[in-house]
């Protein structure tokens, strides 16, 4: 239903005011009047249900709250933008004791001093409902070096920024948003296109293919698989490789980087943290490519709703 | 339990980076890099669940979408800003259809377009849960015309933009947020302080009276009372009065106004949609009067949780 619904709401909001960047990208973009040029503010909002996003009955408060405020920011991250604010919603199951909300809180405070970002304001509520906890989270990017999903060129390496797969396993509750390497990035030019692994390798990159109308092979000789994957593949009947290509919510960060800028990121010591899983391609559609046999490749992943 | 949630969340995040205006008003309020110095940011967050909020039940899609901006909007104006965008999160029951997830958004899309705000990013997830509805509000205010809680003095006359109690009968769905005269009162130094009558016109003067460090006197005979209080009276054993103080949901705005404004609000033609209904004292607490007789008011209203 999700796909469907996005594109219809992209169509009715082209009535309304436009920001800068909407809906379709993972997270908006905005200018602020008398703001200097130089500067965007980035917008994301996720809300995060107990049963779908977590466990209530398996998993602490601290670390749920954790995670709520994490996916926001790798959305931030994804972006190449520096987090400043964070605005939390709860809404809270009517049994539920102060402690468990302070716990919740906590877990997003921990996210938040880390990264050192504000925590600006928000709104708790009671009801006969599960646990659901929505972020919303604020950032800043220079204007003229915006990751946009959209950017890719032929010819732009694929590189994901750590190991896929299995992040079920706890990685989905405790993987620290890559607003660091962001930062060290941001500004410089050299990140042509930006998306977070959220769905699935396969289904994110052949997201920023078609945003960039290009095409995408994936080298599934050098895709990095967790041990996590090697760990799930273990009882699941999927090889190691199809957890990595398929599972959801590792929230690495996919980047389009065109090979001319690989020496640059050398010489800033930030290569060593990529992997290249493929390329970017003329010919549109999504490939596998095991030495030179190339095959068409179903975009799996999760597909929301 | 939120009262108390609340305090303690202020303390705990005292801790991290501090935003210009944080937990506690009806928007936080933020500067941005490289901004201007004569504009900030506001921004707020609401989550409207059914059975709390509204009833899917009983309510069309399209009042509880509009109803998940309006009071949204509504914290907006409450601080004296121009809204710009929204951001829109939608947590859907698993066996809603598109369709239904499109009505509650048009609802919200036709609050932005009546005043011409952009829904700029969102996210939407279905769930074994009810219908839960997070809007988050983004706007802009000049930084010498912020209308904080805090601002409020004795002598300052406290006035409400129109009749009171009773908005369960229909009001709290089909309110207009009062942007229009928030942007007319805007950056004119009239307003010492500002809430949105949310939780009902006691409590919310209690909360403006508390955070000004004033007391509120209320003139029991000057109160406005509107039809649907009255109507609501037949039947509940209330007085209308009582309903127009004690009810939730009118989301007019309550301002404290400095007596010597008052001819230039009255040369703007704005004077005449106010209603007195007291003034802020030296002698801190609430207070109701009839007549010259004074007498301690409990502060009658919606306690959250």
């Amino acid at each position: 239903m999700e796909a469907e619904f996005i594109a219809w709401a992209k169509r009715r909001v082209s009535k309304l005011p436009a920001p800068e960047l909407g809906i379709g990208d993972d997270a908006a973009v905005i200018g602020c009047r008398s703001h200097g040029d130089a500067t965007r503010l980035v917008l994301t909002t996720d809300a995060l249900g107990d049963g779908t996003h977590f466990k209530l009955s398996e998993h602490s408060p601290k670390r749920i709250g954790r995670k709520a405020a994490a996916v926001n920011l790798s959305d931030i991250a994804a972006m190449g933008a520096r987090a400043t604010h964070l605005l939390v919603s709860l809404t809270l199951p009517r049994e539920a004791s102060s402690g468990l909300a302070k716990e919740i809180f906590e877990g997003i405070c921990e996210m938040a001093e880390h990264f050192q970002v504000s925590i600006a304001g928000g709104d708790t509520n009671c009801w006969d409902g599960p646990l659901n906890i929505c972020v919303t989270a604020i950032g800043e990017v220079p204007a003229n070096d915006l990751w946009r999903r959209s950017g890719a060129r032929p010819g732009d390496l694929a590189v994901v920024t750590g190991p896929l797969g299995g992040s079920i396993l706890g990685k989905h509750l405790d993987f620290l948003p890559r607003l660091d390497l962001a930062e060290k990035l941001t500004g410089k030019g050299l990140i042509h296109a930006a998306t977070d692994v959220s769905d699935g390798l396969a289904l994110d990159l052949h997201h920023l293919g078609t945003d960039s109308r290009a095409g995408v092979v994936i080298d599934l000789e050098k895709v990095p698989i967790s041990d996590a994957a090697k760990l799930l593949a273990q009882n699941t009947g999927k090889t190691p490789l199809q957890h990595a290509l398929g599972d959801g919510e590792d929230f690495e960060l996919l980047l389009a980087i065109p090979p001319q800028n690989v020496s640059e990121l050398q010489s800033l010591g930030l290569w060593e943290t990529f992997f290249v899983v493929g390329e970017f391609t003329p010919r549109t559609g999504l490939w596998s490519k095991i030495g030179q046999k190339l095959q068409q490749l179903p975009p799996i992943g999760y597909s929301h709703g």
